[in-house]
C-alpha cells in the first residue's frame, strides 16, 4: 500500500464540516496515510473540554469562552441549524444510519494516530488556554502547517 | 499539452461556491485535465432533479428533503440571499454578463466528461434515493474520493 | 530553503477568513515560497478602495456595489458578527494579543511580493472597476489560476 501524508486545516467549527473533515482524515489514516490536521479560529472549539475550565482570561476573551461552543457535542449546523435543532435532526439521521458521530471520529482519530495540532495564534486570539481543550494536542503554528504541507499531498481547508 | 487530475469537493450547496466550483471545474476540463468532482451534504442538493421524486424515506428525511433546495434553480447565495432576492439579483446580472448559468455549466461539465461522484453516506444522511438525482452520476464513499485525490495535482475542497 | 509555490483562492470576503488566507499566504511568503492569491467573488470585498469611486454601473450592479462592504476595515466576521459587534471584539482581541491587523496583512503580502490577483469574471458580475480595487493588483480568470495551481504543491480555497 502506497503511503501518503495529507493535512487539514479545520477552520470551520460547524459540525456539519467538522464531520467532513474527520471522515475525510478517518479514511485516509485507515488507508495508511498519515494525517495532520490544523485547528484554527473556530475550529478550536471542536477541541474544547464539555465542562467549563477556569483560566485567565481578559474581559473579551471571557465573552468569546463563554458564546462559543464547548466541544462536539454542542455544536450547531453552517446551515438550517434553527437553534439547534437542525444539528439535533442530523445527529438523529446520522444514529439511525448507524454513521459515527463527532466525539465517536474524534476519538477514532486519536485511536489511529491522526496528529491533532491547535493553532496557537488562534488560541491567544480566542483567548484559549491548554488547560480548557482535550488531551493529546499538538500547539503550532503557520510555520509548522507549512512545513506539514510542503509534504503532504492533499492539504485541504474545511 | 499537459494533462493532469483535478478533484474537487463539492460540500456547499449555496450558489455562490456551487458556481466558482463548476467555472473551475470546467476551466480545467477545457485545458485537458481529467476532472472528479465529489458531491457530499448540501453539495448533494445541486444534483437534485427539479421534480419530486417519490422515494422511501422515514420522517426525519422526509424533512430534510422538503426542507432543501431541489437542483440548481433553487439554490440561495451563502453571502446577502435575502431569502432568494439576492440569488435572483445575482443570475441577473450573470446573464447581463453574458456568464453561464449553473445549469448550464452542469451541463457543459457533463460534456466534458467531468466525473460527477455523489457522496453514498451523505445520501444515506440527508435520505436522498438514487432516483432523486440527476442522471450520469457515480455513486461513492470517501475511500474513492481519497484513491482519485492521490492521482491529483489539485486538489480543493469548497 | 526549498523553495516551493502556493495559491490561494480567496472566495470568501469574511473578515475571519480573510484574516486566515493572509497569515498562511504570509507565512509562506516569510519561508521563501512563491505565493499567488486568486481573489474572486466575495473575496473581492477585501481589495475593494475604502472611499466609494465613481464608476459606470447598471442598476443592480450599483446596488451589489452599495451593499457590499468597502476593503479590509469593513468586512465582517462569518460567525457570531452581530452587525459588526463581534468584528469588533475580534479586532480588539487581536490588536491585545499583538496580532496584525487585516490591513497590515494586506501591506505585508505586497512588501513580500506575494501576487494579488482579481478574478474578472467575478469583476464582470459584481461590476467592480479596475479603479475602485486598491493598486498591484493583476487581472486574470481561471485559466490564468489553474496554470499558476499546476506549478503549485499546496492550492487552497478558503
Amino acid at each position: 500500500m502506497r503511503t501518503d501524508k495529507k493535512t487539514l486545516i479545520v477552520f470551520s467549527g460547524d459540525l456539519d464540516r467538522a464531520l467532513a473533515a474527520f471522515i475525510i482524515a478517518n479514511g485516509a489514516a485507515a488507508m495508511g496515510d498519515e494525517v495532520t490536521m490544523f485547528f484554527t479560529f473556530w475550529g478550536l472549539n471542536i477541541l474544547r473540554k464539555s465542562k467549563k475550565v477556569k483560566a485567565k482570561k481578559n474581559f473579551l476573551q471571557a465573552m468569546f469562552g463563554m458564546m462559543m461552543p464547548r466541544g462536539p457535542k454542542r455544536l450547531g449546523l453552517s446551515k438550517m441549524n434553527y437553534g439547534g435543532m437542525g444539528a439535533m435532526m442530523m445527529k438523529k439521521v446520522m444514529k439511525g444510519q448507524n454513521v459515527s458521530s463527532l466525539e465517536e471520529l474524534l476519538a477514532t482519530a486519536k485511536e489511529q494516530g491522526i496528529k491533532l495540532v491547535a493553532c496557537t495564534m488562534s488560541m491567544d486570539v480566542m483567548g484559549f488556554k491548554e488547560e480548557e481543550l482535550i488531551d493529546g494536542l499538538e500547539f503550532a503554528g503557520v510555520a509548522s502547517y507549512l512545513g506539514e504541507a510542503d509534504e503532504a499531498n492533499v492539504n485541504l481547508f474545511i
